[in-house]
């Protein structure tokens, strides 16, 4: 393989502003970076769910439903999550403690669930790509709900599949969780995009589609989405989807995108299954925070889509350093999803 | 539990400055949260391997071994990774591209293994204290010869206990990585550390070892550390242990206090493998970057130790928000650490 031949090399993640260290020695080849064990593959027992059609009296109180007016014809349930990591209920007043130096703050937020289908073992790269649109409308539906509440200032979307990859049911589904704080990623993300812009005059996400300068990283395409390996990936076959057209927030995505991703996200998700023997995955919608003035799209936010394959451990080093040691350089990675043929 | 009646809460960690969710909905008692299989436990065949004494030539070059004319009676050897995720023969020069924003850098730099024990099957927490301190020692030659060299900023220390935890050999040992940059979460925490100092006129690390006031937290002390939960620990169960003497930098550490630490270290690690059934575990050391002024301790920089058993999964709110959820409050996971009581 090329890399093989490669000496290491570090890189700098230009949106994230941090520092990725590519080493082709701690693996044999990126083709070998298959998953050991395929989600799928995993014996389950189980063929029904509380997350199943018929069982919805088993579920934490529905949200909303696609068609809203269907009855055991649902195809996307929103409901609140069984165990949430926040709490409705709290008080969200903000606390300061400890001498004015460490800020508590009350677990108020929202931490709801998508469930992605009525059937238990069809997977998001399973269904259709309007019924994977239709997953991307309820989540644009429910933020926008969201952020009309007091106090909440960011909302993260996101999917664990693989029980290795945090998922505590096998039925697709996703999880959106309002918070009353902007987390640290986050902040440090779009402190990074700012500064990007001031220097460069340019966005930083904005610049990775520059399709002609990163032919070699990008995946696939659509009409208004790229996918591509970051230039700087922290993880192994890590793959973002970008809006073509600058805009800083996901909920502002219309019909017409929200179609066009659907069918690209499906067809990602399906090289990267095909291509790494089904892996656990995560993927997390990062977008900007909620503003005062939410009108206007600041010119260096840029929202996207980072979709992560569960193929390694981090360790002491990532825990201690917070560099990540990604064995697989971005460009052979695209080359190896890029060659996947898909039906649609 | 005492957990199991709070509400959910969000607290700031003020060495580096984010938010972590403390959920006790998640998980039921902190007392449930033991590994499922203890490191020891798993199956392992093999008795020997290239870090026991006597396979010393299938091993990459050796730097020093203490004593440092022993033989085969050797107690610690430090020897270069035979899969260095660095290269110690690249050319270090940094280089710019793509337009003069992402930067990219060689991949020069260090990536050296202490073998803690000639013994296959000797942990850490199994050696003498005074055998403890000597790792610690061996820990402190290796970063004082690494700094002078040109073009190296940062040296992250760390270990891997147990496979899941990311170690590829079970014989005990730790890793030392020299880098030709400083990482991002040395970088954020120094930044953060700086601010708090600038607001508060006190470092936010000498704050933590107030006994007095976090006494809660306390998990052991010696006469010149103390081993603690963090008020805001990002991981159910984390220890940091932190000298009670304001200094910036680990590889300053004197022979007594190396002494201190190594009896303060094997109590903590065996404290934690009795309440946790022996989990796969990681620490890193967490010191400043190198200066050009290195006689003086920065006001704001304070080292510590960091350890991380591996309990959970990180998912993907954590890769979206960079913000954890930690089902065990630190007052709780403090208590049931110092329960334990140990031999010496």
């Amino acid at each position: 393989m090329e890399s093989s031949r490669r000496c290491p090399e570090i890189r700098k993640d230009a949106v994230h502003n941090r520092w990725v260290i590519f080493s082709p020695a701690r693996a044999r080849r990126p083709s070998d970076f298959k998953s050991k064990s395929g989600t799928t593959t995993n014996a389950e027992t189980r063929k029904e769910c509380a997350f199943c059609v018929g069982h919805e009296h088993e579920c934490a109180p529905e949200i909303f439903r696609f068609p809203p007016d269907s009855s055991s014809d649902w195809r996307i349930r929103v409901i609140q999550n069984l165990y949430p990591a926040l709490s409705r209920e709290s008080e969200p007043a903000i606390t300061e403690s400890f001498g004015g130096h460490t800020t508590t703050a009350a677990g108020f937020g929202f931490h709801d669930v998508v469930i992605d289908s009525p059937e238990h073992s069809t997977h998001l790269s399973d269904l259709s790509p309007p019924q994977v649109s239709d997953v991307l409308l309820a989540y644009r539906k429910r933020i926008q709900q969201l952020r009309t509440i007091d106090h909440i200032q960011y909302v993260q979307v996101f999917k664990n599949h693989g029980a290795s990859a945090g998922a505590s049911m096998s039925h697709s589904h996703s999880q959106i969780m309002a918070l009353p704080i902007i987390p640290p990623t986050v902040s440090a993300r779009i402190h990074s995009m700012k500064e990007h812009f001031e220097r460069s005059g340019k966005c930083a996400v904005c610049e990775m589609c520059d399709q002609e300068r990163n032919r070699d990283l990008v995946v696939d395409a659509s009409v208004r989405f790229v996918s591509l390996v970051p230039f700087a990936a922290t993880f192994p076959f890590e793959i973002w989807i970008i809006p073509r057209s600058h805009s800083s927030h996901f909920h502002r995505i219309d019909d017409h995108e929200a179609s066009d991703l659907g069918g690209l996200l499906k067809r990602t998700l399906t090289k990267m299954s095909l291509q790494l023997n089904d892996p656990p995955y995560n993927y997390a919608i990062h977008t900007a925070p909620f503003v005062a003035d939410s009108s206007t799209s600041p010119p260096f936010a840029h929202w996207f889509v980072q979709i992560v394959p569960q193929l390694g451990v981090a360790g002491g080093f990532e825990l201690g350093s917070g560099c990540f040691i990604n064995p697989v350089f971005p460009e052979d990675a695209a080359k190896i999803l890029r060659q996947v043929v898909t039906d649609d």
